[in-house]
């Protein structure tokens, strides 16, 4: 990681060495829709063996092509490899779209691989009661993978790339001194088990609650991961248990949690889950909001306060955790609850979790640097410091934090008005570039609302939106840096 | 400004007297609409004198209640002084809309008057062609001296209060090593000779271009006041010379600059309008965007290139200078135009004039911003400075832009809310807090968009809106410090 040392020119070599290897293990994954198609007897299994063919090859021959003796990735590499990984697996993902008997676009399956694997969540497919098993656990697997490696990414990459504040976090995974978990790659390793045991956790409680096998292992891949893929066009409105609600509203927090705190939670060493600042304001954010809701819900008159609070905790916990799931269409709930759920787009998790979004941390840093600036104004001659979970928060890291927002709100202003130069209206282009960026899912408006789909939107918007999806997801500057003039000189 | 020699005890009087003086010379303004009722016989004059009545006597009445030897104001009563006055300059400025024959409630004539003193121009009459001239000439009133007013106060004040990273500009008014304008009551007479100056010119030019007199001084004031009252309903689709036309660009234009720089121009001292980075940032963008989308709509075949030029220079400047006056119906340019209008009045003009919104120069600190943390990203080890037009910005000014940006999302999307909880649709909500929270003006939809008008919304919102002017006016931090428990302790 040590810019100095390794020059760029040499280390596109490693770049496309580490693509390739993660096309072979893509090409791999593929090997598991293809069992289930056989199981199945739907007859889709052709498209899978020829994408994991295809994407193989590839693979193996950017891996043949770059053999090289130095494995050092420069610090400006690190930027090209993760923009470019995502891409690639995004790209190589569509295929098994684009073959199947399902017969879509190859702007559709790009649209559709890049949500999956982004964990955003919206989906231009319609039909899903009827669509072969294989695509259906596809889409949920490349949620599943999309989750554990934007966690690992999070981890392991985003911190030393000192993007949108993400070095607060950097101690965590890479001070020595702590002798618990001293190496990322053990780190990865533990968050990945979580992972996983969260995942099966899931998975019993939706089968306790009458789900078929099937319904609740993809259902358990999409919630975890914060993705929102579902089986059925009618996402969780097709489930009637209150039990699978539920089951669903808490595995979907589970999801939005920073997974290394379940790691130390479980070895007894370091913080907790709710001594975390982060967790402690999200989980307050979510109960409170959903309970207002529930109130005004109630207070409307169609529902008891209990029917209200499990549609209205279900769908804000659902956009907060950038899950996308939809257990009613909320949008028939008037204006009130269309701009709260526009606004509710906006925030998301916890940082160090599948789900996108500003993300908890960066609002906690903003009320902080509020405060801080309120007394600095009554008080101009004291000197005032900004403190978050016991650490002092340097200047860079506050400068880090406010340009994310900035380039935030800039980058879904500049999303909309692409979109609205497809002829895409006012609250469809606005709803759908924070929809993407946040990776949410589902956007506001009777196009791409929770009752609607990105289907009947032109190539154009579809193509700028999985980009929007994939900026968001790398948190912005891990791609835009590579716009900028300076990334380029020598 | 010392807040260490006064308490804020003792200074509540100074208060009471800075607002009673107000009041007074308000009610000395409110005269003038009484002769101009009397000249033209239309018999409002009544409506105005009371008005006057009403207003002397409570300013009279604050003024004998707070006699004080000690006429200092303490740092935080400076706040208290700023919002309240500008609140009942707007409150008692309501009287004569409330008293008029044109029979407006008082709630219709709060938001008339707060819109045009805070230069917003959003309005809930109708009929303005039909309007007694006593009441189209306060309104202009209004906004030409809530013009100046901000003005005065931006240059004097804000800078003090480190509210929005203006403390960047206050060596220009405060640094007493510079000969040239040494004290804060010469620099605001200077401004006013300006401000009076131009007034004269916009007027003459508006003559010239056919307007009627009394057309052209209303005009002339709304338009370097960048505040959008009209004299007609069709704002400046009544009148058919593109000479005014053009005449208006180039004044709305003039209106949005920083007046210390003319006063610094005209006396060759110091820096000149164009060597200003903010002045020439703000005309290049003004520029490419009308250029850009005249030759978008010149595409579309409905206008020659320079037809659609006027059309769109006219409406962009308008925009984004946050005037307001609306030359054609936009919205019905289609989707693309209509997101382009909603970006565009976010931006705002240049600090120390009249226009609101972001301003250019917090876009152009938070760019350095974006362009030193790339730099700092790819050079970890390599110190970054910011500088601006020949000065390093310090730490204070980038955290304080940075929460200015933050801070004013954030009141946008809250002043949404409470407008979606009265009903209304998330395009008119949002682009009525943003219209009112920039203060330009017209909104998007059907409702308040440029063809339209406030007047059937509920009283809800249309008291929102007018707090949400104000807020907007005062640069959002003057006004929300003192709702933090700090600003309250001893």
């Amino acid at each position: 990681m040590d810019g100095a040392r390794v020059s760029f020119a040499d280390s596109t070599k490693v770049v496309g060495l580490v693509i390739g290897a993660l096309l072979i293990a893509l090409s791999v994954v593929m090997l598991v829709p293809v069992l289930a198609e056989i199981v199945a007897e739907s007859g889709d299994w052709e498209a899978f063996l020829s994408s994991a063919v295809v994407t193989g090859f590839v693979g193996g021959a950017l891996m043949l092509s770059n053999q090289t003796e130095d494995r050092d990735l420069g610090h400006r590499a690190t930027f090209l490899v993760t923009t470019l990984g995502w891409l690639s697996l995004s790209a190589f993902s569509a295929l098994p779209f684009a073959f199947s008997k399902v017969d879509m676009s190859y702007t559709d399956a790009f649209f559709e691989a890049m949500s999956g694997f982004t964990t955003t969540g919206s989906t231009v497919m319609v039909g899903l009661d009827a669509t072969p098993p294989g695509l259906l656990l596809w889409r949920s697997l490349l949620q599943w993978m999309g989750g554990i490696g934007i966690i690992v990414t999070a981890v392991a990459i985003l911190p030393f790339l000192r993007v949108g504040g993400m070095q607060l976090f950097r101690t965590e995974s890479s001070d020595r001194t702590e002798k618990v978990l001293p190496r990322p790659g053990q780190i990865a390793v533990a968050i990945g088990e979580v992972y996983l045991l969260l995942t099966l956790l899931c998975a019993l409680a939706y089968i306790i609650g009458g789900m078929s096998a099937f319904d609740a292992l993809n259902h358990a891949m999409t919630t975890i991961s914060t993705g929102g893929y579902s089986t059925h066009d009618a996402s969780f409105g097709y489930f009637d248990s209150s039990f699978i609600h539920w089951a669903a509203i808490i595995f979907m927090v589970s999801g939005a949690l920073p997974l290394i705190l379940y790691v130390q939670t479980l070895r007894g060493t370091g913080e907790t889950l709710w001594g975390d600042p982060q967790v402690r304001a999200f989980i307050t954010m979510l109960a409170v909001t959903s309970v207002l809701m529930a109130l005004w819900l109630a207070a409307r008159g169609d529902y008891h306060f209990f029917e209200a609070l499990q549609l209205t905790a279900f769908n804000v916990v659902s956009v907060v955790t950038t899950t996308g799931f939809a257990s009613t269409d909320y949008t028939l709930w008037g204006p009130f609850a269309i701009m709260a759920f526009f606004i509710l787009m906006f925030i998301g998790g916890c940082t160090g979790s599948t789900s996108g979004g500003l993300k908890m941390f960066r609002l906690q840093i903003l009320a902080l640097l509020f405060k801080s600036q309120v007394r600095q104004t009554l008080y101009p001659h004291v000197a005032q410091t900004l403190r978050y979970a016991d650490r002092t928060v340097s200047r860079e890291i506050v400068f880090s934090v406010a340009l994310f927002v900035f380039v935030y709100m800039g980058s879904i202003l500049a999303v909309s008005l692409a979109l609205a130069a497809f002829g895409l209206d006012l609250v469809t282009a606005l709803s759908s570039a924070v929809t993407a960026i946040a990776n949410v899912g589902p956007g506001l408006g009777p196009v791409v609302g929770p009752a609607g789909n990105f289907s009947s939107l032109p190539d154009g918007p579809k193509i700028i939106l999985a980009f929007a999806m994939l900026l968001g997801r790398l948190e912005l500057l891990t791609v835009l840096v590579m716009f900028s003039k300076d990334y380029w000189e020598r």
